[in-house]
């Protein structure tokens, strides 16, 4: 058994680890922290957990209990994933690091290799740079072997995640200019567990809007993992990222849908490649990924939901000799908490799939 | 192993057994069958099953293979779960059990016990009579012992379900008088998987009304298993159950919310029980129930999303003595597949819960 | 051109005086008030209202300007509605009064006749027990002639409106015994415009919950009115009221839908009345009525989204011999400030429907 | 008085013209066909439309009658809306014009001025190529003084009228480059009223998915006026226009909301125009629009549900150069019914804005 701990369950991202834990066979969850909700039980908190019980699981063990309590500093466990915003993040695995705890940290805090463009997007310097030089990005698609030589992961965010899984394969491949249009449309969950007026269901229901349109901090994240990708891919840029990247909220509650526009160059033989020829340098991308699909049909965000799965599609317009990727997953599972988890798998030398096979839940 | 058929794949009930089986360690499904979908693969149809594969799950097995070709007849199968309208259902399962496979029926045709109110309420003489006096009602919270020697089980409606656990503890203890009225509001899903003008969706959401008023066919199957609770603990009702049913639909996927208006007699002492001597009658009641679970704060459907758990709670309105019991569960989930599936472990003698270990995905 | 103040403009009810208003022809909002948002204008909190502009109306007159400044207190109008929670509002109308403004009040403050009652279900004693003599309740349908003399009217709450409309016609013609239960079904706006934990969307969407178990404010006043259409219609209730009163929260942001079960009494050649009989006394009941209709097939909140239309469907369920009555109505609309308006007309000898035409927004 | 005909009235382009004729003070509903309900009245197949009845209009006179019946073909009218499918649209229009009819065609048959592209897009021959040249595309905003002279009109699509309003003023004013991507989103009415599989509420809420990516038929009339527009600008495009769009459907029910990208060219000055002169452009534009509005800040599907209002926002992407403009409609009213009553408001000289004064419905 692994002792873990989730520092600030009390947000969506926390409880989603809890959900995610209760089927996971190694993990245990042993500690849990909150800042508001000390000395409360986490089935005050999230009265479902009560159907967490010994009963459930035949031979009594419980991954969950539904009966510990929320402390303000974590107890000292082997593993910690760490759900607080970002700065406070960082300050906070620094402490569980220097106790030996390995750290998956779903924050911003250690995604961005340079510390001034983090300083320009998140309006302070960075707490603890030093860190930042150990830190492996856990997008385990991509970084799979550094990240189980790590003792501390940047989990990636979630518009992330799902646009560089639909573009990472053309930028590696070299077939696209640097000219990149990311519209994503996200559902409510991605606002995180606090009220407030624009996400209260009679304003965010039945409604469509744009946000971060001037800037969002997913962008500089965006770039620097497609730029890292076409350099890993032996197709270093010619000239530097052209990225605009639009979030929209939609109203529902889990899934994002990323719709990814980019320049196709001409072939060798100065064609433009078809449909059939991305697809299929696109499965053959991701041939070995348990989680990563690659569809013949546009997919749909209801075919993740509650799943760490992603699906994607990629087609050309041929009409403009444009590439359109779209991709989706959960974002509180393959966009947050299921990756963290896979990430740790990874961590512990586990399969990576472990307590994560559930399909969505459809309808 | 156990080989599994599941009747009627393409139905609501048949995805979703699809789904939980999908993480059950001994059913494999080897047969499904369709009715305008013979032919065609399991993921030409349910394209999201295309993320389970053999990456997956480390060792390779798949206990759902998306390139299974849906039969118009089910193979020779240990276990088959019949998804069927009624009378097709009825039929299918006589043709099952004559060749030796278990029949857990999702339908409503092996629910009452009585053929004359069956041909009432369903509009034609039943089918197979003969077999009726083989089937036992499978709720697993009543009929554990029975459901284990069977081999063909009636899978209770979902109504049914969610008032049954919401009113038999009070049956079987002789507190209520037998005025029933039961209010239950139910997710769209439970409408089944056919499209028609009243789901779709612009004409389903932002909507609530009611249906089946003057008389719904999950009627007699609640006053059938109330009196047979009373029976059995013990206290025969005095008069004729005197029983109003009123089905809602409210626009969500997922989830029944039953809200059940008794009138309590008097105690011994000639006194009205409080909430707290009918909160502790039913949590003793249910003590030892891994999916059944009596609270101390009004229950939300959402706690039971995609899970096989059902939430109770009991409050008397002291103003009018009458006892008011709240609950609810997942229509397609405790309330059809999952509990097919916890009847099917009985029947194989495997823990209750497994395979149905997940708690709900929340939010 | 009578002059309007809206009270608490930032509450639900106050913007939704604000859209019915902009297309009334009699009133003309000259002033508003809020609390946190002294100093704005309308149009920074409600941005949608900058489409209300001179160039939409040909003689460039606008019902509602969007730069209007939120003052604190109201100036002096013709008319108020006071949109303020209970005791604040007694106040703020007891201030309007005097200075020879009429007042529509959107609270409960002067909605129960007995100040005990107030005080026990409000917590408090009542700010100003001597307007309640002179307040008449709002309840167009009943109390049409009092309205139209009165300066204080107390607008109905949102499920008691729909209650009322659906029992008043059986009570005052005397065919029911005390015994009711009232089981209602709202949608999110009525719980206010501030967001919560609760209503957060990803918590409030895909889920049904009861609330108020225990005891609602919204009991006493249906009480209230029913023993008193019992008095007026000649046949005062042999017992006090037996009522239990259960609301709902389902995910849509409009509608109240009411299900209302009631005992019915032998007729006097000993017979139960027929549906048929029921529906032609309904009919009977509110054939002059502009805004509540009596129909022949169970209704849908969505017919009445947006609009002032309330609609009911009785039916006799024959093997309990209870009358079941369904209706619905938009919270918003008939429920509070569609009502008020309709008050308002009444109040200044308009035809009651003046700016209250539009029909339902559907689908 | 003018009589109207709405030919399919029971598609929801026609429900919806019902819903806003029922308060136009000069337009009269006298006839209404449908295909599989002839025979029928149109309160069978809309019960909401029994709330129109004499009592709600103090003058005795009904905009809409819910007892008129559906017919086959429509009687004779002065003015008709055809809200039939393309092809049969354009037959329909044909013969009401030859009997004198003014026709608002609600299809897409008389959008396209090319009949090859027509022919390229919607699979045949143009049924009646000499109307063609009598047609006047009907976005009152562009054609305002054409229309009032037309005897049929082509309405514009949804997705159409949401991008060229967002997208017209840039054009003409010269600032941008051809190469335009346009991600739109839409709710669920925009794909009718039939019901189908993926329109099925359980299958479309609590999802998002794109559709029509390799190819949609708003494609070409977008590229058509953005064409012209810029011509009559006195800016023709230097090459032709390389235009990418991709419709997706969200979980709601009305509503459309675009997010339109191009590229700036660098000005006289050799600079990219900011946001505020490109939003200063954009409101002379639209100056003495009553249903187009510039704001400052995104904007929400929801300022517009049920009315006939446009909100657009502009804003330059300053690190890529492009421009971003966003723009949203109610599909069903500025998207379609409601611009065609203000078209045939057009047509018979009343003020544009007649019958079309109400605001959203908010929250």
């Amino acid at each position: 058994m692994t002792t873990v701990s989730i520092v600030n369950v009390t947000s969506y991202t926390g409880s989603e680890l809890l959900r995610l834990l209760a089927v996971h066979p190694q993990f245990v969850v042993t500690s849990v922290t909150g800042r508001s909700t000390v000395g409360k039980r986490l089935g005050e908190i999230f009265p479902h957990l009560y159907a967490m019980n010994a009963r459930l699981v035949p031979e009594g063990r419980m991954a969950i209990d539904p009966d510990l309590v929320i402390t303000e500093e974590p107890a000292q466990t082997d593993l910690a994933f760490v759900c607080l915003p970002h700065a406070a993040a960082a300050e906070s695995a620094a402490r569980l690091l220097q106790h030996g705890t390995k750290v998956v940290d779903l924050s911003a805090d250690f995604r961005l290799r340079d510390v001034d463009v983090y300083a320009e997007w998140y309006n302070h310097t960075h707490p603890e740079p030093a860190l930042l030089e150990t830190a492996v990005y856990g997008l385990c698609e991509r970084y799979r072997e550094q990240i189980s030589q790590a003792s501390l992961i940047a989990n990636p965010g979630c518009h992330v995640t799902t646009s560089l899984l639909a573009l990472i394969p053309a930028f590696a491949a070299g077939i696209v200019t640097p000219d990149v249009i990311v519209d994503s449309k996200t559902g409510i969950s991605g606002g995180g567990r606090n009220p407030s007026q624009k996400y209260h269901f009679p304003e965010a229901d039945e409604d469509v809007a744009a946000y971060g349109i001037s800037g969002h901090r997913h962008m500089p994240e965006i770039a620097q993992e497609l730029e890292a990708a076409a350099v890993a891919g032996g197709h270093p840029l010619e000239r530097k990222l052209r990225l605009t990247f639009v979030p929209h909220v939609v109203p529902m509650i889990r899934g994002i849908f990323s719709t990814n526009y980019v320049d196709l160059k001409l072939d060798a033989e100065q064609h433009i490649p078809t449909t059939e020829e991305i697809q299929a340098l696109y499965k053959e991308f991701y041939a070995n990924e348990p989680f990563v699909h690659v569809v013949d049909q546009p997919p749909h965000t209801k075919w993740t939901y509650g799943s760490n799965h992603c699906f994607i599609y990629p087609i050309v317009d041929t009409r403009t000799s444009r590439l359109i990727v779209v991709s989706c997953l959960d974002n509180l599972v393959k966009g947050a908490s299921g990756q963290a988890i896979q990430n740790a798998n990874l961590l512990y030398n586990l399969p990576e799939t472990t307590g994560l096979e559930a399909l969505a839940v459809h309808p």
